[in-house]
């Protein structure tokens, strides 16, 4: 995500929490990183008045939110309000692009899902998504701060040390291939380089209309077939999957996007879920795997 | 509020802002009082496992929330997670009645207005309203929380030192009568007594499924007609009203509140609105007007 914003020209400054060694943070694209929190007394003391801020900041699973739900609702929500009232106090010049997430939607009935379908997450998780989004359109439409959200569906691609791709890699390395669910799970896989383009777009396109977009590739996979994909580019071989057929609470069933709004912008996903995976295998076999230690 | 349900048989016990005397909590039908930020650390020391919370605690106004936003939003959507966390950890059997606000609707297009209305609040105070339920109904669900949620319309009645009525009797007392808006904004007025009663209601329904129904009398009223029914009250005279003309910011302009589903609970409003508006009058005569530190 950095990367991409360095290459067009912007100095990227990173807020969040993560030990990285400032060869691993120069490397991602970031001219200064700070491991904090994200408050308000935090941002009058080092936000600057930036051209835009990615406030990616924020709680990143539907199980920690089950666990912990008051604490995601504090990495989630209320960082969002720290984060808005900066802006509005000391930087309303500043664009805000959010991040969201494809789980505020629930379990869509119409797909392709379109950004006009009536939210109705059903995890702790995009509840405190949602009710981030409607912070940051209300503070747009109230106090005219330039906003917009994407809403990001299944993003992947290589150094992502967690979720199924990663999963799946070392369970394959380990001789195992069990997964929880059926395997019939479809989602809508964007790789990051997409994702990342979007979120330039979405950066672009802030308005005090606060736009919504998703974020998708518009494609739908199975999660089985995902699977099968990677198992072949790891090991050269189809794996034998098999699934626990119990479905994971909190996860909807299916998930397609809709993203003609996005396509709007002038923006593309450009890159096959099957390269895509492929470089992540190949990414994994290069030693990422061997490397235990998480960066974010 | 506590007087209901006091006189119910209920210790209650009240946690919030406010420097009120011993004699004046006492009065109210309170057993105890603690003046403290309504916070999961605070719940923990004095929360014990009380039968239900009525988590009135929040900002109060419109107005507050556009200077205040973030603070509007920690009065009412972080206390409202950390009662929510409080009973979900420590408390599970308490029910949770959550007193939220016609504001959540917005500017509605069908009157009266119908509980499965699209909520579009206008407000940042609407929206950390909605937002507030939001928490609410999940942690229900997700959690197996016994909540309900009463949207109340413009609750008024003795004791009540803010506001429309209270405004206008310091305004009439000086002998003026200019007012902000346009006289014609229609709201429906709740006597306090049938706002306790609903709120007792609520407390009997809560369940997993988190019930939401409208807290109004069902009828609507101009400001106008209200004022002018006061001044007659007040000065036995009809006063010559005037207004500025301007709508108040994030002040929709008309709300009438549709009550079948809370009717459905075998609750029903019985003060008529001017006989609770002449008893405000009487209020205020006896002495209220003259008593001008805010108890609240």
């Amino acid at each position: 995500m950095a990367y991409l914003f360095a290459k067009k020209g912007f100095e990227v400054v990173g807020i969040g929490h993560g030990q990285w060694t400032e060869k691993d943070w120069a490397a991602s694209g970031l001219s200064d990183w700070h491991c904090a929190d994200v408050t308000l007394e935090f941002l009058q003391r080092y936000g600057g008045k930036p051209h835009a801020i990615l406030h990616c900041a924020g709680s990143g699973s539907v199980g920690f939110s089950i666990h912990n739900p008051l604490e995601d609702f504090q990495r989630t929500v209320a960082t969002t309000e720290h984060v808005l009232e900066y802006v509005r106090l000391f930087s309303p010049a500043t664009r805000v692009v959010y991040p969201s997430s494809a789980s505020v939607y629930g379990s869509a009935e119409v797909l392709p899902i379109h950004e006009d379908c009536r939210a109705a997450p059903i995890s702790q998780y995009g509840v405190h998504k949602l009710m981030a989004e409607q912070a940051v359109a209300s503070f747009s439409r109230q106090f005219g701060i330039s906003a917009s959200i994407v809403r990001l569906f299944s993003v992947y691609g290589c150094g992502l040390r967690k979720q199924l791709l990663w999963d799946a890699c070392r369970k394959f390395a380990a001789d195992d291939a069990v997964f929880m669910g059926t395997g019939d799970e479809v989602r809508d896989w964007l790789h990051v380089e997409d994702a990342a383009k979007l979120m330039h777009a979405a950066t672009q396109h802030a308005s005090q209309d606060c736009p919504t977009v998703n974020g998708g590739s518009g494609e739908g996979i199975t999660v089985r077939r995902l699977l099968q994909h990677l198992s072949v580019a790891l090991l050269q071989r189809q794996v034998d999957l098999a699934f626990s057929g119990l479905q994971r609470t909190g996860d909807p069933d299916r998930y397609i996007a809709d993203v003609t709004r996005a396509k709007g912008w002038g923006w593309h996903p450009q890159r096959q879920w099957q390269d895509g995976v492929t470089e992540y295998a190949a990414w994994w076999r290069q030693g990422a795997g061997k490397r235990e230690d998480a960066t974010p």
